[in-house]
């Protein structure tokens, strides 16, 4: 199995990707996975794409030698799937890893789709697609056949979709709550030291662990993108950010931290869905939580989820540690994912 | 794909799996899982095999009418499996869930044995043969290209094994270390109240929670041996519970659990393994924690296991809840792997 990956978006988390494909090499080609480079588009350093392959090192030389972007990247996608056509050899995957607009889930949206209808394979690190339309892209990719994973979109490369759905078959998930956003866990943990919240948040910032734009992080924006993502997958849900009762954190917050910790309990971004379908409710909120609750114990980055299951009651996948690797590792895991998934299809047709 | 069950012991555990089936069968259907029972061995109740089929709710009385063993269960297999063999729709599927003799993990292990000689996949709940021998009926599994599954040996149905297995591709782990006994930790947990060691592990008792030879929880046997079944498996080692330094509880960690809690830390009996292969270290031991380490916050019977991993660094897996149902699920998803497999395997036939 060759996937020939394109990759939408160039930033931190597909360069770290692109590193690890390569420290993977023999692990992936243990499980017949032979992945090559065939394209990168970003969305103002340029793009590249060659279907004989790219290597890893020449990607930011020939990044740079190219002319800026005249079309779209949709535009892009749909160009080289249909130049990759003429090499059957190759699986086409779709890399989406831009950088998130809140309001809308585009333009990974809009990737996702034109990935899919160029007859790829997507996965995405990006909670837009899957916050804003999962339902209408997991019914593509069905019906073309194609896998459209996300796993990096919440709690990083911690594998809970994937949990869910390879290893509970006949489970039913009824709810779920988690502290999904590692930026108001850190600077909640510095505000009960009685740290001032702008000192936490700036030293978020400069570690790179906070959204480019800060205020998707404090005012709960990507918890509430989670929130949805989640309740999509897993409650069968229709819904978007938009649908979440949302509350964020602030200057104001750090008194209600210390008084929390005075009476042995934590103050917590709780997000939390419930119901099925239709008739879910999701809200992201700043809860104090006893000290026997799993939440509680979550210090620094650190992120949990538990879910209420039938008949497993409830389980809690618990993210100790943050970053980049993890979020990387997730677009491997799922394109093993796709790899196993196509090798099945093609033995069995 | 229709999996014909032989049950190997019909205690608790196995009659709520044969209830869960049947709450289960339209999930299962929606997968192409429909399995019918086709024998039921018991130690001193009886025996009952029917190639036909054998209704659930007439199992008891088939047993009591059936006459009392002559051979052994090992053999009562081979020849379930013999008379099988005239029926090729069938796919033999034996579930091991007899009593677990930690001393040598038998009768458990010739079970398992037995069942993949005669050509039958195999589901176990017990933790004796992937703690006594998982090298040895892991590749005898593997030439017979048949299923060795036992995802309820530890953590009840929470699937770890299933985790790592499915969800967690080219992922290194490099130890683990969790709090994997529910009778100790319900004991510490009251003897930290000031309640005396007996009262609590009487209530236990009661609850059918502890093993019902309870020296096997208290002192570290359960634990050991789950410490030895997690090494075989995730950290490539070949050892067996007695391999494992062991530490129990007794009445004289009363005032242990008590004074570690009057520091605002928590004594926790603690299973740990690292290392690779033949260098693995192993213990299960009483450990003060501090109160940010996830496994202190554990309540009465909840379980945990933290992994040690490369590159998702460290990730833990809570059980908030206890009890046959979940152990139950661990059987049943197990079969929905089996058939999984089976069904990919005869497709690329």
């Amino acid at each position: 199995m060759t996937p020939a990956l394109i990759l939408i978006g160039y930033g931190h988390v597909t360069r770290r990707f692109v590193r690890l494909l390569d420290e993977s090499r023999a692990a992936l080609a243990a499980l017949d996975v032979h992945p090559v480079i065939v394209g990168v588009a970003t969305r103002r350093h340029g793009r590249v794409f060659d279907g004989r392959g790219i290597d890893a090192a020449s990607i930011a030389d020939r990044l740079v030698a190219s002319a800026a972007p005249q079309r779209s990247a949709a535009d892009f996608i749909t160009d080289a799937l249909t130049a990759l056509r003429a090499v059957p050899a190759l699986t086409p995957v779709i890399i989406e890893a831009t950088t998130l607009d809140v309001v809308d889930g585009e333009p990974a949206t809009s990737h996702v789709r034109a990935a899919l209808a160029g007859g790829a394979h997507v996965i995405t690190a990006n909670k837009g697609p899957v916050a804003f339309a999962y339902r209408e892209l997991a019914a593509q990719a069905e019906a073309a056949s194609r896998s459209f994973l996300f796993e990096g979109a919440v709690m990083d490369g911690i594998p809970l979709f994937n949990l869910v759905r390879e290893t509970m078959p006949t489970v039913t998930v009824r709810g779920f709550r988690g502290v999904v956003n590692s930026t108001t866990n850190f600077v909640l943990t510095a505000l009960e030291r009685g740290e001032p919240f702008d000192e936490a948040l700036a030293r978020m910032q400069a570690d790179g662990i906070a959204e480019a734009d800060v205020s998707l992080d404090v005012d709960g924006w990507d918890a509430a993108a989670k929130t949805a993502a989640l309740a999509n997958v897993l409650l069968g849900a229709q819904t978007t950010p938009h649908d979440v009762a949302r509350e964020g954190i602030g200057v104001e917050t750090g008194a209600r931290a210390v008084a929390a910790r005075g009476r042995g309990r934590r103050l917590k971004l709780v997000a939390t869905g419930s119901g099925q379908g239709a008739s879910v409710s999701l809200r992201v909120r700043l809860e104090e939580l006893a000290d026997d609750d799993p939440l509680a114990a979550l210090e620094g980055q650190a992120n949990a989820i538990e879910l209420d299951t039938w008949p497993l009651g409830h389980m809690v996948m618990t993210q100790r540690n943050g970053g980049l690797e993890i979020t990387a590792y997730a677009l491997l895991s799922d394109l093993v994912t796709v790899s196993k998934r196509a090798a099945t299809a093609r033995s069995s047709r």
